[in-house]
């Protein structure tokens, strides 16, 4: 599902051995080596060509059929493998209907066309419509807004304009904020019925030749996907926090807050066009235009009426979750767990094929070298998850239902999800940054033979000279040391949520990206074998290499003598994050004076164009100072504490004695843990994670410190100041086990 | 001809009192109030129907008779006024051919068709086809490439790609730089020739409904204009530096090195997309797309070739100004002048006609002060241009025929053009910032009832909370005081050229703009009456508001005891210019730091897509450090002489007796022409202001200190440490002029 992927974003660190583990390097590098020559990438093309030949949406038989394959290879090559199931709120559509009913009628919608080069894509028989989950059954005729994007600065300028959705169906294209967002925002303002289509200029023809002459989204095509209020919680919506198992409690549909009330269905661009093209209403902002040959008109006059409806059988489907394990030899209880979806939107053989047979590549690998008489020092757990398209439902259920154990036992838990040709693209939990940079190094490209990591500082560093982007300076600065590149916070979209969010795992998401050329097949009947093959990854060079970079980090995280974290990593990018608080409450001050300011001035009548009038923005409160001094503090302590450790690790963790090993092990396997609050974020109890949160209103999107950062952003002033606190607690913990820790290799506390 | 009508943009300036001319305030604030009775939008929106009836571009029947029109209506009101001709070279098209040849044939070009509604769209008969002058004659067959807007470093991102214009035709769209630098450069690298089209992201349906239903441009609508070297010298190719009279020693066509060899064709967005649709080859970076749906690629692959010719006829064309005057009283001597052209593409209603007319209003109401007794204390002189669009040859005639007597006589020159509905524009000198400024606080916005400079601060006020734009830091913290805003500098595009750069006379250029809805008429058969008074000034409101702009700032000038300038605007501005060029080249430095080292280390060798690949930049030599102390100097002297002289006029200048007045008239009146150098630019010696010039690379738009800063920008370090000084020598002479009067006013010099 995931669509954004971040490349990895790098502070100084300091730097630690590239091995981590117990045996010698000699042995880590043979055991790699052995494990890279056993991955193929003839196997991935075969198991994709396979996988993706049928639909395998949740609930259709083939999606079934590839948790038996997968199960079947797991265990072929030596795994403790079975199929967990959960049944779970998942809709299916019945009937949709779009059509524009004024000026004139046009039929819109319906299934995705076959292409000429495309094998499955006339194979949509068992497919579904084009839709997307967790919208509400509805059968509305209205008048039509464009509302750009459908964030809220888009309801900001339309309310300026003196436009009201109340009423309306909307019409928002596809980007810049998460999916669900769009519909949420609507039903929030009034509307009865939202139609989001694919512009363009997002994934169309301005992004390259549109398939199958190229990889973009062609003028048929439209993207599904779920619209459920993931920023709520994610996982089965009638089951919140806990698994979807037998006799579970379930909600109601109408009582699950993260399901729409309004119908929602998604479009081309070619059906778009016609609606576009018969709209009237004000001439739409610049920045509100797209790639189609018109003038954007914001509608909303009475001219465009639109019929929009939708039907879905609201019955539980079963989920198949393939689970498989090799046991650890010396820390069994100590679970190194890496996952990947299998379920996708029709074929998906990007998303998420594409990292699915990579991580049967790794678990073909690490058996046979189990097989040669490896034994890991932990606990290896490799999860095919299913349901992650509708709402990552597979994983969240499963870390639900498991929680107990997890927090109990879980080191890391490790992400893949569609993978392409490019660049390495890594993000999640700082303290693991360090690692996550000595694989990289120890990677090659395999169409540069550099390492992956000096691929992407040449990338970070070309770019910026280029002025390709926005340039991190952050990021520019670390890849000129050449040193570790700092990696990107994780938001959502991907399995990672549940681990991370709600049990306090840490967690790492892993592709490449930035050379596929097929950006324009996502959730599309095109996501294709043949799309893949041509345009993603061709003969899935790429796909090995993730196969390698994940395999290392499995290997070495389940082999190491102790958790290979480097803690300074962490602080120095928590503080970095308050630093950008501290900034945010800075600016958002500063505009809210210039606001009043112009206000009281009539500076926005002044300037108003009578032809096309601007009303004034609405009169905010004034951002006040918050009490932030407790969580400069708290970062303050956790810098020293996290330095303090690394050095004495650094000076002494070579020749720690065991029953120290041990002690050690135990305080630091679950020190992240100690960053969930466990009342959550404010209205929104499912997301614990103190440092780390899918954004309300970006979604996919990471914020960091949430809690603080997002209160200042949408006016809950109060809550800043409790989170504040809140926070602090969280890294005063983190910092205090640091200490802990640091005691026991025998160094006194620094605070 | 101008394209771009720049905001004005304020440096704090000390505040100096509105009035400033020998008359007492309510004197001065009555005259003007009887100006503005005899200003009516009824007599522009008459003579604008008049004028535009009928093409009016160089040698045609309409643009005589509107030059003998004009003479009548000056007449008419008392004015002293004759026609003045030049004979110059001026080519108009005999045939035009362009068309595809492959991969099919289809013919391509000719005339705009007429609209509805709008009376004179189908009025062409006697219109020249689209077209644009001073291209060369040719007939070329050969392959096309894409090159964007084909600025200096699109070719620089073409080479990269591996991708030569050399013997091939080069298709550009419109924007980002001036118009005649696209052939000029596709020239430069080897093209045969060049079709430069309007893509309707520039001015077409992404920027408002197309005509007629919106006033943006339509598919078949073509923008003409002048391709010749403007930034080498404008006016007459054959007469660079002397009045094209009778006599005049001419160069030959081949000689005038303003004049391209190449043939070169302006096109419309409905012909483009038919070659672009067809173009394969490289897929064209994501910022070279424009509105059109389609995929861009960069073509230069064989697969599209063109046809392309013209043949023109290269006699020689008369001109027709229209020069009138009103002797001054006092000061015979001492001229105001007061500039718009009447020439235009065809009809040219928006450009110039709009300016004429509302110059023609001014002329009326001067006309009818001077019947009610009023004696100017300097002489007026009024000018319609005749010539300007072809290459400012009217103006540029007329300024180089009578060099010396201007030189002897000017104060200012005040130049309008196209006008519209919107805020005011002005540029200029900015020792005449705090004129201007005093103007537009005491004219009034007819739309809200402010003063048009309170609604421009409230326009960048808002424009900066609302992010819309870049906004200008120094322009919005001078808003944010609500004192006066800085204008802009000049560069090229319309009849201040000759004045400012080439005799060294300040000059204001005045413009209302923003508002309007009919940018898409530029240069085309639509820029019509009724296209105007739908969409650009509907009821002609802001002609009027112009005349009154201007005609204060005539009335003012005239009448003024002393030149009302303030010395101390300019000189913070050249402190600023001189910031901007050391931020130049530290920047130059580290860049080149940057390149050298990625070089070095192969880094855009490593990041290189194999599937697309883009090479390194070439290696430069590295911008060393400049000798620029004598122009830091210059600048602190300049800065402590202006701010004496301007407290030593607010100390003594009202009270100065009549002797000292003549001195201190005679210092300042041409003190800008000390600005001036005699050996003018690197390689464009008609170019002799040290100041303010067009760039080389960007025509219309300004580069100041331009000796030095674009010997920085074009690498030619040499220049750079000589223009520094030359620089410094005319900042030198201007402050010891200043010092001079100073001590006419009994001042001490502070140097």
């Amino acid at each position: 599902m995931k669509r954004i992927w971040q490349t990895i974003s790098m502070i100084s660190g300091m730097v630690v051995a590239g091995t981590v583990g117990a045996a010698p390097a000699s042995v880590q590098s043979e055991r790699e080596a052995a494990f890279d020559a056993q991955v193929k990438s003839e196997d991935q093309i075969a198991w994709l060509k396979q996988m993706s030949s049928e639909p395998n949406h949740v609930g259709s038989p083939h999606d079934k059929a590839n948790a038996e394959f997968i199960l079947s290879q797991f265990k072929s090559w030596g795994w403790d493998a079975h199929i967990e199931t959960f049944d779970v709120l998942y809709p299916t559509p019945l009937s949709t209907t779009v059509e524009m009913v004024a000026p004139q009628q046009i039929k819109l919608g319906g299934q995705e066309p076959p292409v000429p080069g495309d094998a499955t894509s006339g194979n949509t028989a068992n497919a579904l419509p084009p839709y997307v989950a967790f919208q509400g059954d509805g059968d509305v005729t209205a008048d039509l807004v464009y509302v750009n994007y459908g964030m809220p600065e888009d309801y900001k300028a339309l309310e300026r304009r003196g436009i009201s959705v109340k009423g309306k169906i909307v019409l928002a294209r596809y980007g810049s904020g998460w999916r669900g967002l769009k519909p949420k925002l609507a039903q929030d303002h009034g509307a009865v019925g939202c139609i989001i289509y694919s512009d363009p200029a997002d994934d169309g023809y301005n992004k390259g030749d549109v398939y199958p002459k190229g990889g973009m989204r062609p003028a048929d095509s439209v993207q599904r996907g779920s619209v459920a209020d993931m920023p709520l919680y994610p996982g089965d919506p009638l089951t919140p926090g806990i698994g979807a198992v037998p006799g579970a409690k379930r909600l109601t549909r109408e009582a699950a807050a993260n399901v729409l009330k309004i119908p929602v269905l998604p479009m081309s661009y070619g059906d778009a066009t016609k609606l576009l093209a018969a709209m009237g209403g004000l001439f739409a902002p610049e920045a509100w235009h797209g790639g189609l040959p018109l003038a954007y008109h914001i509608g909303g006059d009475g001219g465009v009426k639109v019929h929009l409806a939708v039907k879905s059988d609201w019955s539980l489907k079963k989920l198949y979750d393939v689970i498989a394990m090799i046991k650890g030899s010396t820390y069994p209880d100590q679970w190194v767990i890496r996952g990947n979806h299998h379920d996708g939107w029709v074929f998906g053989a990007a998303d998420p094929l594409s990292g699915n047979i990579a991580m049967l590549s790794e678990a073909k690998a690490l058996g046979a070298l189990v097989k040669g008489g490896w034994k890991p020092a932990r606990t290896i757990v490799y999860a095919s998850w299913d349901g992650e398209e509708p709402m990552l439902l597979g994983s969240t259920e499963w870390a639900e239902t498991h929680a107990a154990e997890l927090k109990a036992k879980a080191v890391i838990y490790i992400n893949t999800d569609g993978n392409g040709r490019g660049y390495l693209g890594l993000s999640g939990s700082h303290d693991w940054q360090h690692l996550a940079n000595a694989v990289a190094n120890d990677v090659m490209d395999p169409q540069t033979n550099v390492s992956v990591a000096k691929r992407l500082r040449a990338k970070i560093l070309t770019d910026a000279f280029d002025k390709i982007g926005r340039p991190d300076e952050v990021e520019v600065a670390a890849a000129e040391k050449g040193g570790d590149i700092p990696i990107g916070p994780l938001g959502s979209g991907s399995d990672y949520s549940s681990f991370l969010q709600h049990l306090g795992i840490p967690a790492l998401d892993v592709a490449y990206s930035g050379e596929s050329e097929g950006g324009g097949s996502y959730h599309a009947v095109y996501d294709s074998f043949d799309h893949f093959t041509k345009f993603d990854d061709p003969g899935l060079v790429y796909g090995a290499v993730l196969s390698k970079t994940v395999g290392r980090l499995v290997m070495r995280i389940a082999d190491a003598d102790t958790p290979p974290m480097v803690f300074g990593d962490f602080a120095d990018t928590v503080a970095r994050y308050l630093t950008e608080v501290k900034k945010l409450a800075d600016d958002r001050r500063a505009q809210d004076t210039k606001r009043t300011k112009l206000l009281a001035d009539k500076m926005f009548d002044v300037v108003k164009d009578p032809r096309r009038p601007v009303g004034p923005p609405s009169a905010e409160a004034s951002t006040p100072y918050f009490e932030l001094a407790v969580l400069e503090n708290a970062v303050t302590r956790l810098s020293a504490s996290a330095k303090a450790y690394d050095a004495a690790y650094a000076a002494k963790g070579a020749s720690l004695p065991p029953d120290a090993r041990a002690k050690l092990n135990a305080a630091l396997r679950d020190i992240d843990q100690l960053l969930l609050n466990a009342k959550g974020l404010p209205g929104r109890p499912w997301y614990q994670h103190m440092v780390y949160a899918p954004g309300r209103f970006t979604g996919y999107g990471a914020k960091t410190l949430p809690g603080v950062r997002e209160a200042i952003e949408e006016r809950r002033f109060a809550d800043a100041d409790a989170y504040a606190k809140i926070t602090a607690d969280a890294l005063n913990a983190y910092a205090a086990r640091l200490d802990t820790a640091a005691a026991i290799l025998g160094e006194k506390s620094p605070s």
